[in-house]
């Protein structure tokens, strides 16, 4: 999960979401639309008897600010929630599992901010289930074919492992990047993700508000993704200003073709 | 307003609420459905630029818990925000100003936890405009003749208050009650409101949980509605397990027939 404003919780159980299934949350910077659903969020799951750890990626005084509202609202809950404190300022890899790797991204927003990239792992080859099955290969084999080794039959012919299997999906990368004023500074860290989520809380005719206050307009969001030469671009964190979205998504489409509004309750293919 | 759970200000939002009209929060007790909704929404005011003061009733540890998040998130608010300590464990009057007054109503529950009782004062007497308009009284005298004076015209002749006025509508009494246990302790204070909001967390195939609990069934509150004589009995606060409320209902109304269910974004005459 990334961020966690007010009615996370609620949203999540509209959307029928599994939520023992949520393991780390990470939190780009310590303002109250990204972090006040957290106290809500960790009492219900108290509630609900969630058993498994809860890692929470942010800056260190999350920890401090979090702390006394637990002992007071969520006193013996039946889980351990476990801080890891992030640096904002640098590119590092904070988290990885056998299947992705989560890296900050440095922004440049009000307070101390990060963006977070995504990036799958690549996979193992997928198997051709009709050849394994023509060659007899036995299940314990399996394993090493995905890994891409040939097999050897009981005459001894060695078949090739591309006979078994073809290449995987190539792994894909997500990155997001809110709340920021525009910055070519995150160029290198993004370049060609599949997907990147970039903020545009303003339309063009707000830069001068959107650069005082640290925030990107559609048009700067576009430029980012066209630079970055990602394949698609979700924009978001509009200003409550804009009732109709559309000014935003035509002024972003102008730059780069392939974008879309992020919108709630909604899901996007990366 | 009276508690302020998390998603409070998304509601009132969806539901035009004016709330540079509100003034004063009324907390019953220190559980986080009933607290997680506020500094989202001082936070917000703070954004809306509101200058009014904002009071915050509560029990005393809820200072002590918001502070902290006050400082952090929302440093240089444009308005004061005045804690005002309650004592959940008496009856007492804790506000009032020109049109009503407020009252604590001792609950039962895990945690101190108090209801509170609204009541109206006495409003004056209504004009008949028909009759002012016949005798000319001018308008200076109209405060004096809604508080009951009678009229005495330029040639001398008591006219009676009775001709130009009507008995007001009687002032109104609601009571809220969250979270408790069935209690009659609290049938005198809330005898013969009007409204009477009263928690029913489950149906009394609960009532041993209900009890540990520290919560009523929809048959308990219907039970102290038809003891306290009240007009209208609201339930709410119920369970996660009641998909369908209408059990609770109908095993409310079987007690006491004026009984409704809370349901969110309704509004309800008192």
């Amino acid at each position: 999960m990334i961020d966690c404003g007010e009615g996370a919780q609620i949203r999540m159980r509209q959307m029928n979401v599994k939520t023992a299934r949520l393991g780390h949350i990470f939190i780009s910077h310590l303002h109250g639309d990204h972090v006040f659903g957290l106290i809500g969020l960790i009492s219900s799951f108290g509630m609900l008897n969630r058993t498994a750890d809860l890692h929470i990626h942010a800056a260190a005084a999350l920890e401090t600010i979090l702390k006394p509202q637990l002992s007071f609202f969520c006193e013996e809950l039946p889980f351990q929630i476990i801080f890891h404190v992030i640096n904002p300022s640098v590119y590092e890899l904070i988290f990885e599992d056998r299947t992705v790797s989560v890296y900050t991204i440095p922004l440049k927003h009000r307070v101390p901010a990060c963006g977070f990239l995504f990036e799958e792992k690549p996979r193992d080859r997928a198997i051709l289930r009709d050849m394994i099955d023509f060659y007899n290969v036995p299940v314990w084999r399996i394993p090493k074919i995905k890994q891409g080794e040939d097999f050897i039959t009981a005459e001894g012919d060695v078949i090739a492992n591309s006979v078994f299997t073809k290449a995987p999906e190539p792994p894909k990368r997500y990155a997001y990047c809110s709340d920021t004023a525009y910055s070519e500074k995150i160029l290198p860290f993004i370049e060609g993700v599949d997907c990147l989520y970039h903020e545009a809380t303003f339309m063009n005719d707000e830069k001068v508000r959107a650069s005082k206050t640290l925030h990107s307009t559609a048009e700067q969001a576009a430029t980012i993704a066209c630079k970055a030469r990602v394949g698609k671009l979700i924009i978001g964190h509009y200003s409550a200003r804009y009732n109709d979205k559309n000014g935003l998504l035509h002024e972003a489409k102008s730059v780069f073709e392939n974008t879309f509004l992020a919108e709630d309750m909604k899901s996007y293919d990366i």
